[in-house]
């Protein structure tokens, strides 16, 4: 059973590990499916061997506890397995983000430390270009993606598939201390180095517990439980896809990996592997909705949770049309990251109008069990929970990163008063939902005010017009700060409204109570794009730059 | 928010207690229902508002961090809220079983240790009795389950509902350590001083969550989820009412608590109340479905897990032909207490024969999440999972008591090579259920073979003239046991065979392969009546004196 020696009369100090995961996920679905594209089908059973195989085959190649081993792969059933078997070993995984620039790759994973690479042949050419400048790295393991990818000069330990068919089936996973480091993943931000975040076992194990209740429990739309098949459309490297392949495994549900993301690929599979729950950002539910191949399927058991940025009511609006049902996830990197869900509390089931359903799933959100937050102001105080009293938001639950690694400074302004503070600034309503604004160094505030630039640009979006549009704070002598409003417009309708205009609907909607009347802006601006970050994003540090008083 | 300091960086370190449970539950489920009787209805802000109350009014009395209260109760509200209130200050909830004798009564009581009781005004005339002997109570705390209860000699200090009246509704519940001890109970075998069982924080907190995803998350029978309605129908006081009042809690579900078990009022909450979730022994659930009132009831609604004795297949077909689900849930006091539940996996749905679906109901169960069970031979070894190979079951899970209190010699036989040793016989098979045949000390054992009692009064029980039936087993000079049977008949039918007829009944089925041709017992005995115990159970102890060869 163990090789420990426990004395007569000793209990077992059962710790909160992940090897106890994957033991309850092979007695429950020995049988079920995992999938990789149109490519590889195999059982829980084979995952579990897999698991076993690929932890022989990296302590041979000389990993021992505490080392970090970096994946860079797609959604796969690979990075699947490195999820259990490097952590379940005592190594750290650390998740890539292959999107990141040359000069970030290099330092996040020097320093995470990391002393072996396992990476799809398709990122090669990018491990090329960095290879040199990564001395601790000992040893590079390479996935297949295709048999015959290019040659490259980066010298290759071995092939993934190869090794585990080489290593042996039966690893003796450690009891762990709970409290040991499973993974890591680097979050990075407009200015600064990026920043380590880093989860033990027992955080990751019990984010997945209280996720499995929130998703599953609670009767409400868009469950995912044991009979969904599961399709991730997050990237794995982003806070373990959202910890939901953890969940799914526990679930013993059907787990279908999609690879490198390509609208015809996705839609096939959610149609041929019977797709129920999938995990996204809006503009990859945008894609799959505008595809012409999605207007064939029979989307109604679809259930997407939307995250990482706002779910419009448009879009909602769309899927639901389609028979997709979607609401949104939040959290952070430094989250693990789920936070809270904005599903229906179940005493509301059956009681909501259209537009009452619409307006919840599109805030942001339900703590999850275990979690709490709260908006605070300035001084630490918590704010009313009246749906508009605005304070920065801020976190408690088992499962949030404890400090940024080897970066105490960072770690400084994260944790205050024993609170996690998000960055983000919201207000909580009377039934406990939280709705996020803004980041808050975003809010613009004005004469002792908060004003949400999300609040701005949500009322003039509202203008037939208006294609896109920007809210920022520019200085001002007596009000501190008072806002700008940034706007493009749609290129039919350019002769259609000028700045006074515009700033004519928005003094309607004050006077109609949409907006409080210190809201409107002195200055509307129409220009012609707005400035926009490598990844899409507004960038708003640069609008502020640019667009002085 | 909190009165702790916390340095600037500093990371909260989020304890599992049961305050974080309650926090959760509050926030979801604000004005869902708790319901007593037909007596009181009120909401979770109220239960959370008791809460404070209750325990502002202990703090009052006297009660400090690590205390013990111990609580007399029906199952009832005011029990739910001492599930709550009592560790979530810091003391310990003892669980008092008002049936046990006088003599036990004091014997536990003195043993926890406690300072305070909280007693039901029905049992009054109990503590009456015994009261002189607890040197160490302090203050006795009545509730008045009618207003004007005979006046009692024992010096009361307060009644329950007028202290929380009185008492301040903000009670500062510390956050404790979570490994703080949160309740305790006491198992009685049939030899020996009761012995003390016990659980912390963390343990109560993982047993809830785990048992919640069981209950929730797989798609199978019988599932338990949010829009269910819970009424328990195992004594609150039998090791916290199989832990069910705290899912039914996180959930936010409506609870129902019935008082005292009166069949009428039952089958009355039943149907006014919409009950569509309850667990309780066969017994009860035979007292319902045998009571006239049931008969006009829609009871299809109605999941009920079966535990604390054997789910048989004419209970479980009886139930169902009134649309009633039932399942087997199964623990022990030493196990917080659920370790399985017999429903089918997921993956079987849709597939399964009513007589298959009827054999797995009646099975000992899956493992839920985290929990971890082999069967050993007496060497420790793990035995295949065959579902044939019989050995000792034995139990991880992180919510199994670490010792008998202030009992270290009767903990040496509990937990050996660091599992917790059942003293139950089963075998477990290719799917992973475990079938609890037998207590050890009731297996027979016979030329190095392993004999179930309880297979050879299966098998007799098909016999139609038997009532009811005991196998035992007999010392033997070649063998070390051989098996006796002893058997009651039905009193119409006890001219309708005899001995031998019995024995070649067995022989019969031996020859079919339903028994191993060593279990047919060499002796089978008609006699007028099976010894039993106090409580009805078969008292083979008593046998193994009385009916020697």
């Amino acid at each position: 059973m163990t090789n420990e020696i426990y004395q007569p009369g000793e209990s077992y100090n059962y710790p909160l590990i992940i090897k106890k995961l994957l033991k309850s996920a092979i007695t429950y679905a020995p049988d079920q499916e995992i999938v990789y594209r149109d490519k590889l089908r195999y059982s829980y059973l084979d995952l579990e061997n897999r698991i076993h195989r690929l932890a022989s085959g990296l302590k041979e190649a000389g990993i021992k506890q505490g080392d970090t081993v970096a994946v860079f792969d797609y959604d796969s059933n690979r990075f699947l397995e490195c999820f259990f078997a490097i952590p379940m070993m005592g190594a750290v995984m650390q998740m890539v983000n292959w999107r990141l620039s040359a000069q970030q790759l290099v330092y996040t994973i020097n320093h995470a430390e990391a002393k072996l690479i396992i990476i799809n042949s398709d990122f090669l050419p990018i491990l090329e270009n960095i290879r040199e400048h990564l001395p601790d790295v000992k040893k590079i393991i390479v996935i297949a993606e295709n048999p015959s990818y290019p040659e490259s000069p980066v010298e290759i330990y071995s092939d993934y598939d190869e090794m585990l068919k080489s290593s042996s089936p039966q690893f003796d996973f450690p009891d762990l201390d709970e409290n040991t480091k499973a993974t890591t993943f680097y979050t990075t931000g407009t200015t600064g180095d990026p920043k380590g975040v880093h989860f033990t076992h027992r955080q990751l194990v019990l984010h997945t517990l209280s996720l499995t209740i929130a998703l599953g429990s609670y009767d409400t739309i868009g469950n995912f439980r044991s009979s969904d098949v599961y399709m991730p459309l997050t990237p794995m490297f982003h806070v373990h896809a959202w910890g939901i392949p953890y969940v799914a495994t526990l679930l013993g549900a059907k787990q279908v990996y999609p690879g490198k993301y390509e609208p015809p690929m996705l839609v096939k599979l959610i149609a041929t592997e019977k797709v129920t729950a999938s995990h996204c950002v809006p503009t990859v539910l945008q894609m799959i909705v505008g595809s012409p191949a999605a207007k064939e399927l029979d989307l109604s058991n679809w259930k997407v949770i939307i995250g990482g940025s706002k779910l419009s009511a448009g879009l909602a609006t769309a899927a639901n049309s389609m028979g997709i049902t979607v609401y949104t996830g939040y959290g952070m990197s430094e989250t693990c990251p789920v936070i809270s869900l904005s599903t229906p509390k179940t005493t509301m089931m059956g009681k909501l109008t259209d537009d009452e359903m619409l307006n919840i799933v599109v805030k942001t959100g339900l703590p999850i069990p275990l979690v709490e937050f709260e908006v605070v102001d300035v001084d630490g105080n918590p704010q009313p929970h009246d749906g508009k009293s605005v304070g920065e938001v801020v976190f408690r639950a088992p499962w949030l990163t404890s400090d940024y690694f080897k970066a105490p400074h960072k770690s400084l302004e994260l944790w205050r008063n024993g609170w996690l503070h998000s960055g983000d600034v919201g207000h909580i309503d009377a039934n406990g939902y939280l709705q996020v604004t803004d980041r808050i160094k975003d809010v613009i505030k004005t004469g002792g005010e908060w004003i949400s630039s999300l609040d701005l640009e949500n009322c003039i979006s509202k203008h037939p017009a208006v294609l896109e549009s920007a809210a920022i704070g520019v200085p001002d002598d007596k009000w501190g700060e008072r806002p700008l409003l940034l706007v493009t417009l749609k290129p039919e309708l350019t002769d259609h409204v000028d700045e006074n205009g515009l700033r004519q609907f928005m003094l309607d909607a004050a006077a109609q109570g949409h907006l409080p009347k210190y809201g409107v802006p002195d200055k509307i601006m129409i220009i012609d794009e707005l400035p926009k970050t490598s990844v899409g994003k507004l960038n708003k540090r640069m609008m502020r730059t640019v667009y002085l008083p």
